[in-house]
């Protein structure tokens, strides 16, 4: 067996209350030492405190912003091995209704921000030839439905980018994995839901996001989706 | 066999000299009379000289031009059945080297301009319950490749639009084509090639494209791809 | 505009009284000399006055039969320009339930058959590089449901022979079309469905399937789903 | 976090020196019991030694000798946890060359016996509402290509069953994996290759077939596809 990837420095832009916070805890308990991003961090304190890492204001649509971020980045954790792009903005509603300020935003949150991120992380790693891009999809990243136009826009995008990266960087030792999410993730607090399990527990979620980060680069996944056994698609 | 679909007005946005002046000019071969939109209209004397359109200054990006646009349409050609969105901006480049100004505009144009339109398209569509939109792709909308993030990113956009519209427009009487270019279109004056027709000749294009708006809805198409006959896939 | 393709004969295996009876229908309106293969050709008796054609019986799955096909088009018809694989066998079930045998019948219906009859006729074309091979796909060509894992395997099979003929034939000058009916077909005699036009029209259908076997060689499809505007997808 | 799926018996059919082997290796270390199925079992002899397993002979396209290893199974190891499909049969070729015997035969080997082997499976499974079944696909399950149309109907039929276990199984307890391997696996003895690790290492591959087979029901991935870095897709 090859030898797996275990990186020790990490950024998550994006990060709230769900998937990004298991996802934070369970590579703290690997050792990763991490900074999480967010356009408010208040309620990041003890996310921070549980796990060790720097919270940095950040909106990933700003460029100013994330070249910023990505100092901070260098400064605390020096070279960055993991970089995940978790942040999202859902839009939904009948295209006639729709407000184009709203959809403009949509697309820069869910794709062009994820652009931004992920060429500051990428410049970064190619030198060192070593690296991983993690990007969070959504059902909408694989099928647009009706009054969901502007955030398939958005997830279509960030789908486009991941491939044309995995195509241009796994050649290079850079590894991209999209992680599509196809169902609805357990709220903090949340019971399993009846029947048991028929919502994402992110914890699960982290584990197989993990599981593909440390992939050894003679067998890489670029992309999964992940629903519950119950969940119709 | 049912009706075919016989649109008498066609307004497309995004016209130059290739695949889009080859459609205006089979559209009006079939009676529809025509208002085409492009950046800088200079260009397009002879185009509306032949076909008898008229042409429009439009930034599709540009949310108040869109309206004007429409504006004019209405005055102009009144009820809209056909809608073509055939603008682009091609942007490619190592992930590292791109710059993100250009890259924030390929996707305004791809995708978000195709937004602005499509919404304006459909609220004069929908209450007629009749109407057609036609987004012209790429290579690029089907796989993102190296090199080619921004302009996967907009093409995937623009599919994911394509197809939550299609979806949500569909079942209320509004017809959506998604048609995508697999190879390389011939330019005006260009040869076939060699070997003959190894480039897309973008009269056939417009002959499919015409099929494919003609459909009666009992056998409706949502997407086709096009390409040369030795074009690898 | 390059020249369409004009096919003067044409072969259709697997005749009965909907889609392959539009289509022989449409073809004999465009001049093409037909021969028709049907399991029983009883029934066959008005259609073959209506368009002139030649029933053949033929079990499509076995290998005589179908090599006897052949030498009866090419007493009948001469060189061979169109070839469509129509037969299909629907099996659904619960997987615990199904009869095998009835699995191992509906995979050979679905797919061997038409690569035995594929072969065939690309035995022929290949050397006048020219020609169009047609297949008739389904909803199950393009997603696996419940109930439905031996329909699924049998039309999955056809679309990944139809994919790996459209790339090895293609620059051979032979054109591959996976025609994908994600519908009902409205059977003869039956009315336009409530909403109307809610069940595909053969007429329909035939129509797209003659529109892409005439394509020029500049821009081909090799594949085109058609569905009611009204059904879910 | 939900509970992992601990399988504590398994049956892998179609088991050769590499990938098949390397699983049963690594099911072998989680504790699982097995049994293995092969035409030729002699060359099974030290994998049994190694790991434990009972070796069985089956060929998996003949009805009576797979309900035979179901037998063999319920005696040898009680009730089945997990169920692996990896008998496979490569063929090539020209389709004007191909010997429709060879097709029919690999038809069978790639897709019936995946259905004769899951149904037996299933049968066992779905009574106590638990269970993984996991089938092992190629490039060819992806992707129909020139010279490769019987591998890709057998491969494509494979993964059509694969999806629709899926959705008939998952709201029943029951989890399916479509493991598709885009590379070529590593012979044993073989080295890393040139560049290192551009052959998959069966080992990696067997670490993640390990993981989506333990993912608790909470977030289910129903297929995943590995490649080595540097191999191009």
């Amino acid at each position: 067996m090859d030898e797996p990837f275990a990186p020790k420095t990490g950024l998550i832009v994006g990060v709230g209350p769900g998937l990004s916070a298991a996802l934070a805890r369970r590579l703290s308990r690997a050792g990763v030492r991490l900074v999480l991003a967010a356009r408010e961090i208040g309620k990041l304190e003890e996310l921070c405190a549980e796990t060790g890492a720097e919270a940095v204001t950040c909106d990933a649509t700003d460029r100013e912003m994330v070249e910023a971020l990505f100092r901070t980045v260098d400064d605390h954790l020096g070279p960055l091995d993991l970089c995940v792009y978790n942040a999202g903005l859902r839009l939904r509603g009948p295209v006639p209704e729709l407000d184009p300020a709203a959809v403009e935003r949509a697309l820069a949150v869910n794709a062009f921000g994820a652009f931004l991120v992920a060429q500051q992380a990428v410049r970064r790693m190619l030198p060192r030839g070593r690296g991983c891009l993690l990007f969070t999809g959504a059902t909408a990243s694989l099928e647009g439905r009706a009054h969901s136009a502007p955030f398939a826009m958005g997830k279509f995008a960030l789908r486009g980018l991941a491939q044309a990266l995995a195509r241009e960087l796994h050649p290079q030792g850079v590894h991209v994995v999209h992680l599509v999410i196809d169902g609805r993730i357990r709220r903090p607090g949340e019971g399993p839901g009846e029947p048991p399990d028929s919502t994402l527990d992110p914890a699960d979620v982290a584990e197989t996001a993990w599981h593909l980060v440390s992939q050894p680069r003679s067998a890489w996944s670029d992309e999964i989706v992940l629903r519950p056994w119950v969940e119709p698609f």
